[in-house]
């Protein structure tokens, strides 16, 4: 191949750049001329694709967020605007595309997987949440800015003797709230992997009182439920004025951690190595520290993201 | 005086610790002995009271928090509770406090001056709503964490084009909102000093739009109204789509700011100043960038804080 | 005034980008045209310049460095230079001209001044050695970065019971010294404004040591001398073992903070209100917490910085 | 068993206090008592042992440091330190011990267990040159805090156009400046691992210069040689003027990341577990993503930390 391209999709995610970034250097490192499409699917239909120097994405690799920038677009699940996506691919004489971002950007790809164009998915989520890696880029630096707030709450939390809940992002995947929540010492995980009692919580709490805690910290994933929610139910088990944070948005953005930075590095040049050799249909991770190459449909259809559930175990054993 | 006391009262605002330790090593200093209360004047009243030496204060400067805890004590408005408390200071031999806080504090510290017990008020709390000087201890630390968030908001919303409403906190006082505001580039800041016409906040947005903006944020100070009830009015105005990020409590911690411990210091250390001379019924603050004592029943009766609106008449000129 | 231009000039500085951005809005929201020239005053020699548009200081505020670039330009100390400058100016129309730097920037508009072109000077340099102002653009930050610092080697210092020494910047003066000192707790502060004996120093180290204290913190500026040559001079003193950091070009960079985006948008916002009302020869400052115009030749000739040495007592009285 | 005692020893890294937390609260959970010796093996020796209590370890995951304290004993090597610390292990009835540090703590653990004592080693230090696991505690904090002084610096070599070398911790292992360089997109990373060609790095930094590239940034690990001594050769091939920032001791300190916290507690509580089921002579780690213990003296007499030198031929493909 001696022409691609590069989009980003879904939610943002801290790394995003750098992994454009990779993507766009290593190719024309290895002589491709590479693209870059706005706005991710949608800007990829309407044609809104422009050729990247190196230049274009020097002093990007620190920035969050996303200069490609994202959009949903529904209607990239039809077949007609799929077509037309692969249309607009071809009139700039694009042979490949990188795709970065979460599940609906790898559905994205496996669709022009399955008309024949070749499309490299890159797991890019801070949620965490897709299968056939261990970590997606942005996840390791949303855990660490949630981790700040933890320590910041907790400050307050220690200084009036008070129990907080924080509310952390994770609709399907607890993996923000458990390594969030153990990182910052908190009493109780709530995650969507995990049933829990809050006559059981409730105890915990008093128990952790009565021993002289000074403050009590539970992380709720947002996909069990909010954290008004959880307070609401929690005041029925007893006096606990538990003070709430929903963290939201701030946990999106960021400059990238170390970590998200090397990630969406390799990621993005192992992207571009793939194309080159001819390979599309595939998705990029990292499983036991390894970098891995999987079959995206297969992914998709049959893979499920597990977190880390030992870590739940650990915080009941060392965070009481 | 030979020996004092200090405690911490109302919300706990980043520099509290930082001000204790500069009167405990201040007074030490000076040859008296310094005590510490915890809990605030629930523990004045309960005796909750120890000596503090120079190591007990050693490592704390950079903590956020308060290491000698604080409560609401609504009691201490009763002359029961203030009786009570100044018995308490006498049994230990005390002859006179320090009281680092907000509006309450203050309040607690102006009715044991009544009482003609020598009481020194700190002005202690992020909303920087203290009468009698331009900045409170923990204003500028707050100031930046919320900074930090609306950068982080920001790259979210110029990835997506999107709209974002901050809540921060500030029930009477609009100086966090006005700062980080300036500071953030927000496009509209919504503060209790000024009225607004949701209209027109609507058009403005618009109108950025039109002119091809990425992004619209717009900080709202708590006191005006909830950040999703903004969101719902904003709405009846056009389809904007407005995110809401309700910063909460992380804005009360975290290490404080250079400025926040040298004001913090330089407090601590007047107060102690003032008590040695023997003076009383005084608090401490900064007043065109110099130190400043004034009367505390005169500042608490004729005092109001005003924000700087200078600053909201500059944002409008250079965020727009 | 219909057009003018702005230029960043010496070291940069945090908030130098917020002031150039402020310029710009300002400018324009006055109706005026408003050109950026890039790398200072060799940029305004050879004619680097270009209009400058709303969207192209967006996303600035926050961003450390300065995108007009700097440099070092001795050769506008010539006559011919300030001319050759001048009729540059007039060739693209330009009829103000804002500098934002250190002292060469001021003395690069009083000569401009002095051949009757309106300049104003802005004040923007991490040492805060300009006179006419109480703070200059990005000493907030400085301040903060270094205080990182320090807060980080405590860690180390108190882990291993060590003297440490930071070499700070700060030739002629030791603001950056004397605020993160204070605020670090640093046990000793050295400063071109005050004299010190290295036997005392020593000896001090020597009475916290007697005193069980885990660490001393020695904060150097580097105009009174090199960390490591004052670890050399400490060790004639003592078996000190200090270690030593010198902290040298991380203090200039990063985001700049809440106080020099606020203060770097009011003065230049305040500097295109001057240019508008025809005056020229002036620099802008914050005395007093209030806004000021000086003017530039009285300033450079007769005004001198002076650090708040306030603060190098309080620093004995407290951080023994 | 039913008591053992946990130490840090050598160089402080971040995380150290959240491994000894995990120690302690795992320890108690599983029914044990756990005792804390200060300043490493030296401690040990004097005796300078304490019982730690679930509050002792309160608010410690996020201190960086160790409040162990730490110390250097070379006299540990000997066999008859290494009696008396047993001898005082056993005056305490302390059944096993927790060691957590680098290369000489896993010395001193083998030592104890050559003698039959339980010991088991934890790797903590940033340099993440200990053999047996992929990661050390303490070098994903150490690798974010050089990340952060490098996004600083590019603002200043971006503004003013230069070569900036970065001298960074790493005496055997080139890891920080690996993981720290390809984060921050240096174009040069020079590591004890692979030669270099100093006439070779000129050419680069000119070839991007000619490119119009507004900065080169080299990250040199202290191994190799000083930054100093680096400018000194560099300018033996060419007129670069390259600034020098030599990092020191801030790169130990600060609180720990999430990564760090996670893998420390994860350490922590193993090393209990390990303990509680009888074995010693081991040492934790990280391989391939999964926790793992290895026998200390293979590891130490046939083991070798290995970097991941595919990311040095990634950061040649992508920062050039």
């Amino acid at each position: 191949m001696k022409r691609i391209a590069v989009l980003t999709s879904g939610g943002d995610a801290p790394g995003m750049n750098a992994a454009v970034r990779a993507v766009v250097r290593k190719g024309i490192y290895e002589g491709m001329e590479v693209y870059g499409i706005n706005y991710g699917f949608a800007g990829l239909v309407a044609g809104d694709i422009r050729k990247l120097s190196i230049s274009d994405v020097g002093d990007m690799i620190q920035r969050g967020g996303t200069f490609l920038y994202s959009a949903r677009y529904p209607e990239f699940a039809t077949e007609e605007g799929q077509l037309k996506g692969i249309e607009q691919l071809k009139k700039f004489g694009i042979e490949g595309l990188v795709v970065i971002g979460g599940d609906g950007s790898y559905h994205g790809a496996m669709a022009l997987t399955k008309h024949g164009y070749p499309a490299i998915g890159l797991p890019g989520t801070i949620d965490n949440d897709i299968p056939g890696t261990d970590f997606c880029i942005g996840f390791d630096t949303a855990t660490n800015t949630v981790l700040e707030s933890i320590d910041r709450i907790r400050d307050t939390a220690t200084s009036h003797v008070r129990t907080f809940i924080i509310e952390v992002m994770g609709r399907d995947a607890g993996d923000i709230a458990l390594w969030a929540g153990v990182a910052g010492g908190a009493e109780q995980i709530i995650i969507p992997e995990k049933d829990f009692d809050m006559a059981e919580v409730a105890k915990t709490i008093q128990k952790g009182r009565d021993r002289g805690k000074k403050h009590s910290l539970i992380v709720v994933a947002e996909g069990v439920m909010g954290g008004n929610e959880f307070a609401d139910e929690l005041a029925k088990h007893g006096d606990y004025h538990a003070r709430v944070t929903v963290l939201g948005h701030v946990q999106r953005g960021g400059a990238p951690s170390a970590r998200d930075r090397v990630l969406a590095s390799t990621f993005g040049a192992h992207a571009v190595d793939l194309l080159k050799s001819g390979k599309g249909g595939l998705c990029v991770g990292i499983r036991d520290n390894k970098l891995v190459e999987n079959d995206i449909i297969d992914v998709l259809e049959n893979g499920k993201h597990k977190a880390d559930l030992s870590l739940y175990q650990l915080n009941q054993e060392i965070s009481y």
